[in-house]
């Protein structure tokens, strides 16, 4: 169960407005690695963890963080969203290239949609949607997923930095790039932790039986684009990050199966099918 | 430039038609996890890449495989629709409880769209779209979101081994875990790999300046749900993994912003704004 | 900003598992009117809400805690998932057809993707998305929605109420109706909480200048299909709900304006244009 | 059946071209509430209704006069799109700040897709899709859902009038104005004679048995979110609106249930389950 | 503008219920290929029709057809669902296997969101959406996806009707694939017209000056796929179609332009550049 | 299985940059009809095809020539993005309208998301998704979708062409003009091949027994529309293209079919049911 107090985690007050920023900023709020993904990815994670105690803890925790980060930034894009030119004459009314670029640069939807207030949308105006996060019920294969969702996030947040000059704009983006250090920070230490506990390794998931999967493959790198830099890297030779193999390099492509012929299929589905006799010239209809 | 040959990497041929686990494969085929996403991610990444030599090269060799498992999960899905009931009342014709599950789980688009053929969709039918993948153009936020994908798509595929008792499925899929595990450590070696060349470190982006930061939040850990246990864990306290910090623990949120309060907005969007005098009884309009 | 307590605001156990029923169960948690949607909704209206006081409180109130209720169906979902039939020939191994009910009627995402947890989707694993929310800023067009989403959404609680004879989730349902039926007279009060402040009256929005609309279409009924039977209702005479108009009924549509002719469109666009003379042949390429 | 007449139902002539504008409108064509909305959620809730006479009738006259409408806002965007500048070099050769507002503000697919022509999406180019509307199949729950309708589009409407100087424009625009009005009126009589006719009260649905709602829930105003402005409201205490009962107030949320605990899932879908024993340590995998 | 009648075009009762079947033929109400695609599709080509006369009138004829088109299959499926069992109890209550297919087979959403209504939404239930169709203001290339829509429409109308043992929907059937029949030569037809008007000629678009493009490709056939049959194919010698050209065979393709390397990006991005030295050792951050 | 060569089939290299460019050569890379859908559209057709030999070897050939061109136009999308003003003061801040044009005319999420790099979305950022693409199992139907697709591409294309002048985009653009125009004979070619091998003719699906369906409207062309321009056409008299019928013409459209009512729902599902008794006054509940 959840409550609310009126303050913010952190200020969310730009000194001045930027319609055109404002779209750009929804990018972080509710495009694929925005605050939205976050926050709904770590609690449904956390409400579908069948392992009580501390991981589902931590779920819970950030999870609920993360919503009060989608308030702060609602509440910087409703107020960015003030003073926008409303037409293009008016963009164009002024000598103001600044004026024309905002106008242009906008989202209309924040206008005509939300009446000055933010949207559950990327940069594009590109609704928010489910198939943006994932809680598979490993927690390995979640964490690392988490480590990423803060990387691309942090990655967008630092890029919007760059976008703004805007002081007030700026300060709430340190904070939000701080939280992301933290918590990149925190999915990696999480990592380390359920390997500790031995509750699952590499390669994910752990539990399905070694003896079940093709091993001659597991190890292999196949190089199937013309030049062979890739067979400098690590993942070409030595030892296997998951300390159970050794990487080998195989320079060419080897196909382990023929051309695939699929029979005929069923008639009432009127698919075309292979004529008749052994010329091309069958009629499926008599 | 691609080039294409007739024969598989791999066989794809079940020992017989089963159109409900058709569906199910989809998962892997044309799901946020599966093998469009990976084929196409990896080469977005490639084309994108502008660091040229190793990386490069390892992302457009590894997305041209992947372009060959969409194949063979196309191939094994052709196979597996064969042969399916279907109407209702040849799903119940011959007392057959398998025929009537098959022909209920199923998915109709096999039939009715695709003329017992793949689609670029998941298991519920809902189309691939291209929002599934992230070429960020920074290498390392990239390489943990391949990590992710291959274990995503590892566990996925081992779900699905359970789901079905037909050996010649079993074979393929036994084939794409042990691509799987491959692509699971080459990904975390491509990571290690980064970090030796010097190229990122952690947190992503490295290259934006600590300073520039709110550092004071940088390490610290805030507890947003009732129940500590998840101060016992890695992430609450010790070294933080980039080597840069040291969590803290901080058992209870603190608020560092007032309440938000937004101006009245631009009268011509006619939102409902403050009233006019200080009960509630202003009136906009006269 | 948010906190969370681990305790649920109402219990979410069922007596036992069906998988079938948590695929429909998804309908009220990510579909259009489910409980991801009226949570999201209220926060975004409270969050741009440039009214402070009563309302935006009672925006955010309500907010949180339809969060809560997105926690009690995921909880609920989850443990509605145990012990599902994973394959068709499990589905057929004993002769139980509630049991080919349950595999071949269920969300195969469910397994796959979420290892038996819940997903952001709807009851048919389409993913819920941002466009399934509204917050104009307009307060009394967001009120009339959200007595609109409290209604359909306990209509489907309502039937869901009778697809399933589980006593542990009609338990929850009961709980979720009552809410429901607190929120919708909810906002019917807030409705005329707001007529009552002077704030907002009908037709939305209010501000709109009278004189600035076509008044002769205002209140006019027109009749555009067959059969007069909506004449003997009461919106073809009497006042108008407004308080403003009376209702007028014109039995056939009149047309205002002539056929639209488009000029030729761009050359460089190469639509296909109107011949160059008067007959049907002009060429558009020398 | 349909029949069509070539002359439209009101003029929509612009007086001049605006590409930027044409964007915006789309809008309140292809956005969420648009007229495509209302005219495909007037037809299926009449194609769907189970009750003949002038309810039906009512629903398939206003669906017909929406369709009507769609094809004026779509000719008016084609005739807006003329002359537009079509690369970023054209845009700048002028000293023309409009022209450059134009060209940037425009929405690209107009022309390169459409050749000039209207979309069916919304201002950000986003399609128009089907969970966009509800027929319900509960008259009551879906009039409820046309005034909103109706009350969210007249917003954008008299919002995209502030957004232009054209006249002709404005003309179609007070047209629009006008029978918004006109519809806004209708479903709340729709809603009194519903009522009159005694065939469904509030909260809908009337049909679910009170008994078996928790009803200890049923009238209880609970505040989630610190500050008790919410208290003030008409929706916190005296009768509620539905006429069967009186509002009270719960100043803090309490939990019902307690911190639910989910048990170990399937090993067959390799969630990390919890550990064996009682430490953290426990091995899932022998 | 439009008007309706009560009456169908052609009758639309099935002689008995079956929900699995309603989920299916929704395929053809709300797929791609379906009656709201040709619906919508054809009169947004009719409205920004920049040529009056024959094929606007051809246009705007048969837009207004397929309406009531969907009027029909609306209908017929509210009609399927009747009946249908609501629960797995209640599937499984008789022994009868074909109200168990029925019930897992079905559309959850037809009950719990529709109230055993038609859905703008495919066999799968995703809903409908404008990218279905395109109205590109050029005749010759939209006549050609007209003719694709009505013969991928009719495919699927054949293979319906092999779905289901239901006399009066399959007369239903019977009626739309005479239509479909009609449409496809309508179609084809008027691309003849088009052709004898002298209005456009393939290639699409023919007013693109020949001269502007790269001749050496524009006739020649490369194989991409080992294996040579394609050889031997209409498309890879002789006369082509357009009657400007002689088709001819490469065996191999050709690369023409060499590796790209893309220039290190803006740094400000935090994109992985191109290390500062020869070696892999560079470092982006002082 | 597939390889890839780092060398492009032809030059992908802008003069300059121009990130309002970008943004609009998106739509032939991700767009419905861009490269992205043609490629995964022949080679599922190619996967699914169920004819071995020519047909399948020029889908697969085909398909993978594609994927080449989605190479070249993601590095062509890469080099435009250089140098792009990131802020609204940037692009103000030389007395430059073009900076301002492309600033604002610029995708955002190019910067943002991609850093610079070409995304699987068309040219308003809205993601490419697998239902733009048909793989029917019919090569008739298919072949002309086919012809479509390089139709609708190549027009987009010489779109294209006037909206820049830049020497190097319009170099690329030539190039895909060229062999779009090859596409449109081969698929036309095929389809001839098709018929002079027997193995389908018009309509699709010609293997639907013609008695099967109501032939008296197979032929019949219906005016919904008032004006008779239409008859004027190929369509409405003579024989039709498939050779099998001779069109007609009826000036006004018949319904045949009275008007549907439809029964009362299952009281279960709450939907609003006829009344009682014959008035309208029914109550459904006790």
């Amino acid at each position: 169960m959840f409550s609310h107090i009126k303050d913010l985690q952190f200020e969310a007050k730009p000194d001045g407005p930027d319609a055109a920023f404002a779209r750009r900023l929804q990018e972080v709020l509710g495009g694929k690695w925005g605050e939205m993904t976050v926050a709904t990815q770590y609690l449904f994670q956390g409400w579908s963890c069948r392992l009580p105690g501390k991981y589902k803890d931590l779920l819970l925790d950030v999870g609920t963080e993360e919503v009060g980060h989608v308030e702060m930034i609602c509440t910087m894009i409703a107020r960015l969203l003030d003073s926008a030119p409303l037409s293009v004459q008016e963009a164009a009314a002024e000598d103001n290239p600044m004026l024309a670029a905002i106008y242009a640069g906008s989202n209309p939807a924040h206008f005509i949609h939300a009446g000055s207030g933010p949207l559950p949308a990327d940069s594009n105006g590109v609704p928010w949607n489910g198939a943006f996060i994932t809680a598979s019920g490993n927690l390995l294969a979640d964490f690392h997923l988490n480590v990423t969702a803060e990387a691309q996030g942090r990655l967008q947040v630092a890029r919007l930095f760059n976008m703004t000059d805007d002081p007030g704009v700026k300060k709430m983006l340190r904070f939000l790039l701080a939280r992301d250090t933290m918590h990149q920070n925190m999915w990696l230490a999480a990592i380390e932790q359920l390997k500790e506990d031995g509750l699952e390794e590499m390669p994910v998931p752990e539990a399905f039986p070694d003896a079940e999967q093709e091993n001659a493959f597991a190890y292999q790198y196949i190089d199937f684009s013309e030049g062979q830099e890739a067979a400098e890297g690590r993942w070409a030779s030595g030892p296997s990050p998951d300390g159970k193999g050794e990487f080998s390099y195989q320079a060419q492509p080897t196909a382990h199966a023929g051309e695939p012929v699929l029979p005929a299929g069923d008639p009432r589905l009127y698919g075309t099918p292979p004529p008749a006799g052994s010329s091309g010239a069958g009629k499926k209809k008599k």
